[in-house]
């Protein structure tokens, strides 16, 4: 295409809404056509699928559970009144909680106000916080997010670290619908003990987010902690930032919730447009198929030219591959779906990666994140320097994106980019809700249950095989006073088939004093293991 | 493979190196018995290739360069004494000048010790100190570290708020080999400009980390900056963490930098191993290999079960698909070469995009990174708790690591694990030291050049062609005093094929106050612009 027929191109496949300060261009993608035409059937099915879910039908099938995230931006929408009443309930709840704790009303143990939060909590309930903390900072945020997301005891006692004496300082929000998560479990047992080293309880620190009822919740209440902010089981870990799991640290953080959650509204209210060419979320969805002839062929990069977005590929890669990435299809049949998503920000990548996706494999297509408003509202620092006469840092910002996009195109790469003209509580909201709505459409074209992750939950199980294996093993070692092999070991606790597991774990036991486990030799056959006592 | 046939497999494909303090599992990797005997040719001119390149010669022939970060870890390698000198003198140079600012000697124009370190620079030249930053953090460390790493002025004005009056305790340190890369240099301008706002002199504040006789090397001898601490030509930024790229920002953070190089040092001596089969370097090459049938033709998911490795796989991309995302082999010929990494740590991530690697497009395989450590030496708030009877969180990482690598592989998904004894500098240095030798095998075996970046250089060009469009534009609005739609303006400055890129200028120009520009109207077309004056 000639620069003439592109510019055509660009001005029929680029769309604008500018009562949401966004716009869409799809022009980069190379679709034919008739493509659009072609996928008329499989969007308006997703269309229908969409407006079942949001109606309350039991969408995850597998679960047999209602999806419900886009009731949180709009109550009124839930298929019933007790559900729209406990929305509504729990955001007042948040805010009120909020407000205690930034006035003191709520203050910890020894001090007279909380000055952090930290988060306890793994996959959607930390990506999503995390993510807005970080495009959403201002220096004067009353407090500030810190994140237990792993059951790492180093990485728990840096982070313990790096809070040092503020701990006392610390409200701790534990984030669990079951409280069953083991990770979780772990971290909140970890920074429990965190605190009683100094002499201070557990109670008057923290808070649960849980589905009431659970585990978690009887836990919070029988130890007195401050307050429970409760979910539901018809959200999903993954869309869960616009419940309490976002919510919470959000308004902690002193951000304006409202705006965010309007943001979202407003982008549900835009992707709900019947004419899915000037649905974005349509459109988004069509182009992932187009680019990847609907079996994710291609890598979806994700590149802002932005350093407060930097985390948006990290929130995508959980939204996106935890929702596709599926064995079955709807039907049952086997399909190993799915759409790997990595990037970080521009102009940075251009740095490192970029090299590949200019010159070498073309195994992708890239989504650009543009931001026109170079500095955020109320940004302190502001300098609008001129870096050369007339030309500033943000310019330069805007000139690698538009180079990057052209050459990618050059080089017969596919890119789409989306334009926010600022970034602030409320795009962000849109933003996301922009995705949630596009990987539902995805998963209605390819057909695939997008709210379940069978997956995840088989990990939980493997792992508790490891633990279970362990406990034998040590119990075992420490009651027959032997010494041996690997292999020797696991034919003693009649597992003969786990030799090569109980050798990591005899391994790791061994490496950390403390545990009783002494080895000798070295390497999966030579190496000997034996209770020390 | 049944559980008994699979231990043997791994016994066989295991390696330790006790020496080093690690150890390496390729037996997850579906290769076939004959694969490592049928790559010997490759591997042994790989090793020849290796040999030529460590003793001087012109590895990169597209720059005319050296190759010489292996020289870095031992300088007595290097192909000249001057250069030998040369690097021992740059090394005292940096640990005397870390002296100097931990002892106060040189201080800040208006405090009694500098506390903070500001990195200003891209690409390698973050990735590298962020990386071992994060690694090998510690309380007691006498610096923190903060990087600018992009010219988002908006991401340079949250990271001055975030220092806030700790500028005035803050050294930058300014990165760039050439003084040409514009990121760096707008950094730069825009940190200087934030001391010079709080009437501050840069100079005292500054160090320069550049090739002698660069651009950057006469800008800060004539501001009076601290002092100059140089690189070379023949140390690429992706590799020059064992430069002073790396080694200034760890030494004032207080780390062991001795350590690291010792690590790395090591690492090589290992790796130059002439017994392809015992040659860690050789035999990860030739894995990467069978796994993507020397196309890359599945990405490299990175899983480190560390939180304080997080920023490794981020690292590695930039290492990998820097060096190997090629266009054109050695021979010229277009290959369109590669391998895609992304990552972030388990089992965090078992949380988030886990779920497609069990389940969905299998399309990748995993390298997990063990560490049977559990704290790091000195660590603080070791816990060593038990969350289960006779059971830690370190247990349940390590759970979650054999469950997940047990089951991808029994979902037919190939991994393999590299295991730390312990994360300290050492080992840190030895792991990069394998990458980077890995990475050096790898080029050879697909015959790409690992040493040069045709398309970030493009890349330059192609932004530098936007900047320039947009001086155009400015100018004429500025003079002629016209309105007019982006093809209009486009025509007006006599590149009337440049009508999309000129809209993209005017509408972020026109997205800020203060630059002059001002829109009616909305969309490619149907927007006009016009200088407001």
């Amino acid at each position: 295409m000639n620069s003439d027929e592109l510019w055509q191109r660009y001005c029929k496949y680029h769309r604008s809404y500018p009562e949401l300060g966004f716009s869409l261009d799809i022009s980069r993608i190379r679709f034919s056509d008739d493509f659009l035409e072609n996928m008329q059937g499989g969007i308006t099915a997703a269309f229908e699928a969409m407006s079942s879910l949001e109606a309350g039908e039991i969408a995850n099938p597998d679960e047999g559970r209602m999806v419900g995230h886009y009731w949180l931006r709009k109550p009124e929408l839930a298929p019933s009144a007790d559900v729209t009443d406990a929305i509504n309930s729990e955001n007042k709840k948040i805010k009120e909680f909020a407000a205690k704790i930034h006035q003191g009303t709520l203050k910890p143990q020894r001090h007279d106000r909380f000055e952090h939060v930290l988060i306890i909590g793994i996959g959607g309930s930390a990506l999503g916080p995390q993510l807005v903390s970080e495009a959403l900072w201002h220096k004067d945020n009353p407090m500030s997010l810190h994140f237990v997301d792993n059951t790492d005891p180093d990485g728990i006692a840096k982070t313990l670290s790096k809070l040092g004496d503020s701990l006392e300082k610390t409200l701790a929000i534990i984030v669990s619908k079951s409280g069953g998560t083991v990770e979780t479990r772990n971290g909140s047992l970890e920074v429990a003990h965190a605190f009683k080293a100094r002499g201070l309880d557990y109670g008057p620190h923290a808070v649960a987010v849980t589905c009431e009822g659970s585990k978690l919740d009887a836990q919070s209440k029988s130890e007195n902690w401050l307050e429970q902010i409760y979910m539901w089981d018809w959200v999903g870990g993954r869309t869960s930032i616009f419940a309490a799991v976002g919510l919470l640290p959000a308004a902690l953080q002193g951000l304006d919730i409202d705006a965010f959650l309007e943001g979202g509204k407003m982008m549900d209210e835009l992707t709900r447009t019947p004419d899915s060419e000037r649905n974005p979320a349509a459109l988004m969805a069509m182009m992932w198929y187009a680019a990847g002839n609907g079996k994710g062929e291609k890598d979806m990069v994700v590149l802002p030219y932005k350093d407060r977005l930097m985390l948006f590929s990290k929130y995508l890669q959980q939204l996106v591959m935890e929702s596709l990435g599926k064995e079955k299809d709807l039907d049952g049949k086997v399909v190993n779906q799915g759409l790997a998503v990595y990037g970080n920000k521009g102009s940075t990548d251009q740095h490192a990666y970029v090299q590949q996706l200019r010159d070498g494999l073309n195994n992708f297509f890239v989504t650009f994140v543009e931001v026109l408003s170079d500095y955020t509202a109320d940004a302190e620092n502001v300098s609008n320097l001129e870096v050369e006469e007339g030309i500033t840092s943000g310019d330069y910002l805007s000139g690698f994106f538009l180079g990057t996009r052209r050459a990618l195109y050059e080089g017969g790469r596919d890119s789409m980019t989306i334009t926010l003209d600022a970034l602030n509580a409320n795009s962000l909201g849109a933003l996301i809700a922009l995705y949630d709505r596009t990987v539902g459409f995805y998963a209605s074209l390819v057909n695939v249950n997008a709210y379940h992750q069978p997956g995840v939950e088989a990990g939980k199980k493997a792992a508790t095989q490891v633990i279970d294996l362990q406990k034998k093993l040590l119990h075992s070692l420490q009651s027959e006073k032997k010494k041996g092999t690997a292999t020797e070991l696991a034919v003693l606790i009649g597992n003969p088939e786990e030799a090569e597991t109980a050798f990591k774990i005899l391994q790791h036991l061994s490496s950390n004093s403390g545990r009783g486990i002494e080895r000798s030799g070295e390497g999966p056959t030579a190496a000997q293991f034996r209770y020390r006592g």
